[in-house]
C-alpha cells in the first residue's frame, strides 16, 4: 500500500468522500482546497470580531519543530479549513491565534487554554474543548447559532422536552418577553450551547409543570423532579449562579462536544465511569439501575458518575477495551485514575445477574472510602477488603504484564 | 496555510486525533502506518476466508489514471487501515479486490456492486453500503460481531425492546434452543446487523408481547402493533421470506450504516424526504404527526418517506440546504428526485403551526398522484393545482437561476 500516505497521514482518523454513484442527494463534501482560516494577529482580530456572528479562534502553541506534531498541527488546520467550507454559508469565520507569536491579542482576547476553539458570539466567548472532528465541529456551531431559549407551546412540545432526560435544563413560565423573561435569556447565552434553556408563556404548559409565574426550574439530567430556583423574579446573576453551583451531575452523559472538559473534571483525580450501550438491552437495564442509584444519592457532592455510551465513540472502543481490560459488549462500571488510567472494575461476569442498585451503591461507597481503588487492580478482583489503601499515582501506564497478551496473533 | 497539504487532502473529511494533555483515557487511535489491508488474489483469498472471524473484502474499480481519483482510492484504502488497525484484536480481516485483476476471485466470491464493502461471517454475505468512515465502519463491524439473536429476558430488557420503535424487529418465544429456536436463528443471521432479531424463553414476557409458543412477531418501525407471522412453528425460510416482503417501511430512518441502500431503493424515481430534529421540540413534534400518518397508511405500498434526523448528518446539513434551498433549523418535508436531486417542499413558514396528521395526508396524496411534483419547482409554491403533471427528469442540477443566490458574500 501507499507508504508514503501512510505515514503521511498517520495520526489521522478520516472519514471518506464517498460520492453516491448513480443517485443524487446525498454528496458529501469536498474539501476544495480554499483558505478560509484567518491567521489571526493585531491588525486584523478587530475586523474579524465585527465582521462575523460568529467567530471561532483556535488558541494553539507555535508550529513545533517536530514533524510528527507538525502534521497534528496541519490536521487541526485542515478540521478547521472543512468546517469553515461546510458552514460557508452561515456567516461564521474562523482564525487561528499563536500563544507566542499573537500573544497579545490572545491575551486581549481572553484566550487561556492551548488547544482549545474560543467561540465568539456577540459580547460572550464560549470555549469548545470536545473532540474537534469536523462533524462534531459543526453541529457544535449549528447549536450555538439557534435561539438560545427554545419555547414550549404546545402538548407535543412539553413530551419533547420531558424526553431529554440526559441533559441539564431549566424552563421557566413568563408573560411574555418582558424583562423577567429577558433576564432568563440573557442567563441562557452564557451556557450555549451546553444548558438547554426552554421558556413558557402559555398557561397549561406551565400548570402541567407546577410552576408560577416568573418561576424557573432546574432539571438535573435522569432527576425525576426538578429543583425550584430559589425567589422570583429572578435576575440573570441569580440564575447564573445557582447553573454554576449545580452543573455538575451525579449521573453525566459524556458527549464529544466536550467530552475533554468533562474529564477533566474530575473527582480527586479519579472518576467512577460506566459502560453502557442504551440501544442494547443489557445495557438499558444496567443504566436504569445507574439513575435509580443517581436518584438516591442526587445529594452527595461527591458522588459524580460519568456514563459512556460506546455506540457513540466507536472510535475509542477497542481503545477503552484495552486500556482498562474490559468486554465493552457488557455493561461495566469501574474507577479510573485519570493520571495513569489505571483502573479497577466492578466483577459483573454472571451472565444474567446485573447488581442490584443496593449492591451498586455498596460498591460506590467503597470506591468513595477507597476501600475499592486502582491500586489493589494486580491482585484478585475479590481482594477488596485491605482497609484504608487509597488511591495513589505511583503507577504508569505500561506497568500491568498482562497488557502485551491483548495482541493475540 | 498548507496549500500542499490542503490540496492533497481535497476530498477528505477528516477527524483529528486530538491528545488529552494531561489526563489519560480518552485517547483517540493514531494510525500507526502498518499495513493490514491485504491485496486479495487468487492465491490468498481462501487462506484469508479460512483465517479470520470476519472478513471484510472492499470490491473496487481498478486503480484510476485520474490524479483525483487516485487521491480518493487512497482515501479509502485509509479508512480500511484505520479500521483494521482499531480492531486489531477482533480477529477481522481486511482485503481490497480489484474489480479487473481479480475478476474471478470476485465472481468466486459473489462481489456484485463495486464501490460497496462485503463481509464476510461464517458461510454468509454481509454488504455494507454506508458511510465509508471509520468510526461508521468500526460500529457497523461490532454489530456484526455480536450474537444475531438478542435475549429478553425479564420486564427490564422488554422494555429496552419496546423502546426501539425506529428498527426493524423480530422477536419469538421459543421453549428454549430447540430446532424451531434454531430456524429462527438462522434466519436472523441472514438480515444482521440491518434488522434486530429478540428472543425469549420466558413465559410471562411472552404473554406481555402476546406471543404464543413457537410465534414470532414483526415490528415495522413506529408502528404500535406488530404483525404476526402467519403459521407456527416457522422455518427459516418462512421468516426470511415475510421479512424480504415487510422490509421497506412505511416510514424510515435514514441511517448512515445503509444510507446509499436506502438511497437507491427509491420509489420510481423520488424520495419523500421528512426533516426532522428529534431533540428539538418542533422536530419532535412533527416527527409525530409523521407517525400518525404513517401508522394510517401502513398498508399502502406505494409510500415509504425517510426521515432524516440532520444531527445524525452535520457535514450533509448545509449540502442539503444548499441543494433543496431549505432551512434546516426547521422540520421540512419534500420530495426529492433522486436522478438530479430537484425537489419540492411544502410550505410550512408559519411558524407556529405545523400541518396536522390530515393536511400532510392530503399532500402526500398529492404527491403520489403526481400533482405535486418536482417539476413545478420553479413556480409559486401555491400554484400545484396544475393536474395530472408527472414528474419527469429532463431538468440538471444546476438549471435553477436562484442557484447563485445562495452565496452570499
Amino acid at each position: 500500500m501507499q507508504q508514503m500516505w501512510l505515514s503521511l497521514l498517520s495520526g489521522l482518523c478520516l472519514r471518506l468522500v464517498f460520492l453516491c454513484t448513480a443517485e443524487e442527494g446525498l454528496e458529501f463534501p469536498n474539501f476544495d482546497g480554499k483558505d478560509r482560516v484567518l491567521d489571526i494577529s493585531e491588525r486584523n482580530y478587530k475586523k474579524a470580531l465585527k465582521r462575523y456572528d460568529l467567530l471561532c479562534l483556535f488558541y494553539h502553541e507555535p508550529l513545533p519543530a517536530n514533524k510528527g506534531l507538525q502534521k497534528r498541527f496541519q490536521m487541526t488546520e485542515l478540521v478547521l479549513e472543512l468546517t469553515a467550507q461546510v458552514l460557508e454559508n452561515k456567516d461564521i469565520g474562523f482564525g487561528m491565534v499563536d500563544s507566542q507569536k499573537d500573544a497579545k491579542v490572545a491575551r486581549k482576547l481572553g484566550l487561556e487554554e492551548v488547544g482549545s476553539l474560543y467561540v465568539f458570539k456577540d459580547d460572550r466567548v464560549i470555549e469548545f474543548d470536545g473532540e474537534l472532528s469536523s462533524d462534531t465541529l459543526v453541529e457544535f456551531l449549528l447549536d450555538v447559532l439557534e435561539d438560545p431559549v427554545e419555547m414550549i407551546n404546545n402538548a407535543m412540545e412539553l413530551r419533547a422536552f420531558e424526553r431529554m432526560e440526559e441533559d441539564i435544563r431549566l424552563i421557566g413560565y413568563f408573560k411574555g418577553e418582558d424583562s423577567y423573561y429577558k433576564a432568563f435569556q440573557e442567563a441562557s447565552e452564557r451556557f450555549q450551547p451546553y444548558i438547554k434553556f426552554f421558556a413558557t408563556f402559555d398557561k397549561s404548559v406551565a400548570k402541567h409543570l407546577s410552576l408560577k409565574m416568573n418561576e424557573v426550574n432546574f432539571y438535573e439530567p435522569f432527576m425525576e423532579e426538578p429543583a425550584i430556583l430559589p425567589g422570583r423574579p429572578l435576575t440573570e446573576m441569580d440564575i447564573v449562579e445557582f447553573v454554576n453551583q449545580h452543573r455538575r451531575a451525579t449521573l453525566r452523559k459524556l458527549r464529544a462536544e466536550n467530552m475533554f472538559e468533562t474529564w477533566e473534571d474530575d473527582m480527586d483525580g479519579i472518576h467512577i465511569v460506566a459502560f453502557a450501550e442504551e440501544e442494547d438491552p443489557d445495557g438499558y437495564e444496567f443504566l436504569e439501575i445507574l439513575k435509580d442509584v443517581a436518584r438516591d444519592n442526587t445529594n452527595n457532592p461527591e458522588l459524580s458518575i460519568v456514563w459512556i455510551d460506546p455506540d457513540d465513540f466507536p472510535l475509542l472502543t477497542t481503545y477503552w477495551e484495552k486500556t482498562f481490560k474490559l468486554d465493552l459488549f457488557r455493561p461495566q462500571i469501574g474507577v479510573v485514575n485519570v493520571t495513569d488510567a489505571d483502573s479497577v472494575w466492578l466483577d459483573m461476569s454472571n451472565d444474567e445477574d446485573l447488581p442490584t442498585a443496593e449492591e451498586l451503591e455498596d460498591w460506590i461507597e467503597d470506591v468513595l472510602s477507597g476501600r475499592v481503588n486502582t491500586e489493589d487492580d494486580d491482585e484478585s478482583a475479590d481482594d477488596q477488603d485491605s482497609p484504608d489503601s487509597y488511591v495513589t499515582e505511583d503507577s504508569s501506564e505500561s506497568h500491568d504484564p498482562d497488557e502485551e497478551d491483548d495482541s493475540d496473533d
